[in-house]
Formats: structure tokens, sequence, C-alpha cells
């Protein structure tokens, strides 16, 4: 998605550490006439697949998964990152570590709000290692509904998440592919 | 605004311990046609003040706050709660005690993504007891911004938030007003 692409050239940082800044546009501050063709897009490649739900992870995930369900008139719902008081019957919860924040956290989902049947397309923010989609993927089947696609907004391919998810039977889908980073560097997949 | 009135009525459920559960629509699973109304009603209400930006807190209020940021043509920009290793330069930070949680977090903010001079709209998806919102006004007007309007979707009324923001001299307006919650029943203020 060369808008996309191009927003991650002109406002992205490549910075040490395997970083790729984007949160002047994806997550602090979020351009939201870029989100609704995110999700224009997300709606274009998953249009024929049947899917009946959209799930996605907080916070970052919201924005892109929140236009792709409006474009594809579908229902949306938010995996939690921890139980509140409010969020204690009915739950399917996972470990997922997270590398960026070097903790584990317990991804959580109100199983009624996933049907028998459904198939879900999952949609987040980035791929990198793909724990966070593995975990989104044992919720999803464990509430009895099959996950029909995996849309990332940004992909580090050079990172073992695409692999591990194509190996589990996944369909994966970025519309950004990173290839290689370095300081002031972003090189994308051909 | 009786579309959410009417949801809150068929779809919430008032339970013990002061809970007003609305995960079926507003946080959990998302109705993402409610939440465009929401952002409609949002730019009908604020239309004429000379917003220039909508700012939000991760993660319940970023689906209204996106929709309304739509509606508006305004840029988004989404308070975190914790800081990543990827958020560590040029911070503003203020301790929020959630008592939903029953614990404090560092509400966090990005100082670039707030010009000095901005007209903030701070929407949210609850108003209790207030702390979130004047943590945010802190925020804001920390990166030398003005809180031109608070906008809540749901407010509990019989709780102290907007009082705390009324006398704080700031202008709120809740879509929908609760006054009176026990179990299985809901009353709005008239």
């Amino acid at each position: 998605m060369d808008l996309l692409k191009n927003k991650i050239i002109s406002d992205g940082r490549a910075l040490p550490g395997d970083v790729l800044l984007v949160d002047s546009f994806l997550n602090h501050q979020i351009d939201v006439p870029l989100m609704r063709e995110i999700g224009r897009e997300f709606a274009r490649i998953y249009q024929d697949m049947g899917i009946t739900r959209i799930v996605t992870i907080e916070s970052s995930g919201i924005a892109p998964a929140f236009a792709a369900a409006e474009e594809m008139g579908l229902p949306l719902v938010v995996m939690k990152k921890s139980v509140s008081s409010l969020l204690t019957e009915g739950i399917l919860q996972t470990p997922v570590f997270s590398y960026t924040k070097g903790s584990t956290y317990h991804l959580t989902l109100k199983r009624r709000f996933i049907n028998e049947g459904d198939r879900v397309l999952f949609i987040d923010d980035f791929l990198a290692n793909g724990e966070a989609a593995l975990g989104a993927a044992k919720l999803i089947e464990g509430a009895g509904a099959e996950l029909s696609g995996i849309g990332i907004v940004i992909e580090k391919a050079y990172q073992s998440g695409r692999k591990k998810l194509l190996d589990a039977g996944y369909d994966v889908v970025a519309l950004a592919s990173v290839a290689a980073m370095d300081e002031g560097v972003i090189e994308f997949v051909k």
C-alpha cells in the first residue's frame, strides 16, 4: 500500500534497537484519513472471504480495525491485555510475551463476543515476532471460531512472525512489509 | 442522545458494586455504527467552538474519539497509560488513580503531539470520579494548549466527576447521564 509506505518513509523513524517509530501517525497521534484508507484496503483484500467478525488487540489495533469493520459492515471485538473487575465471567485467556515492553500480559476475551462458526479477520498494527497474533489465534479458536485471515498494518518481515504464522497454517497480509532497517534507512519488501 | 440511552437500557447491565457493564457495545465488543453516530453527535455539539485537536485516553476512548475526529476533520491524539521503550523523549506525565482497577497509572503524552495554542476537545468513554479527565487536562495545559471541551459518552452523574471538572472551569457534555443505578435498573438524568 503505497500511501502507507510513503507515510512510513516521510514520518517514520528507524531508531537504534530495531525500533520503527511510527507514533506520529499510527498509535500515539493517529492519522485518521490514513486509517480510513487502511480500512478500505483491508476491505478490498478480504471482501470475498466470508469474514463475519473483526478482532483486534487494544490499543494500537483499534483505529485500523475500527475503519476496516466500518468499511466491511462487520462487528468489532477488542481483546484486552488485562482483566478488570468488570471482566471476570466467561473469559478466555492466554499469556503473551511482549518484546517491546519486556513483559508478559494476559490476552483476554469474553467468550460470548465471538460466536462458534465465526470467520474472523484479525487486524493488528504490527507484526514482528508473532506472539500477539498467535495468542489471538488461540483465543479465537478457543471460542470455536475460525481465524480466516491476519491483516497487519506494518510487518517487520525480517523477524520470525510471518514464518511462525504461515507454519501454523494462517493467511497473513501486511500492508507494508519492512525488509530491512538501519538508522535513517527503511527498506520495504519488493 | 436517545440512540445511546436506548442501547444502554437494552444491552447495558447494572451490576453490584456500582458497575455499569457496557462491554457488549462500547469497549470490548464495539458497536461501530453507534460509534459513528456518537462521533456525529460530538461533531454537532462542538462544530462552532474552534476545536483544533481531539485527545482521548487508550483504549476505550479510541473508537468514539476516532469517529468524532473523522467527522470533524481533526487530528487525533491518544494519551497512553504507560511508557514503553519507544516513548521516552519529550514526554509529559501525571499519575491517575483508577477506581475501576484499584491502581495508579501514569498518563503519558509526547509533548510534540499537542501544539501550543491548540483548542482541544477531550473525549472519553466514561466519566465517574473525573480523575482521568483532570489528568488529561493537566497534560493538555502542560503542552500549552487550551482544554475547550470535555465530551463524555456515558457519565455517572451521581459521582463527583462533573462537579470537580466544572469547579475547575471546564465545559462538560455527556451524551448519556446516568442519574441512578441499581441491579436491573438504570435511570437517566432528565
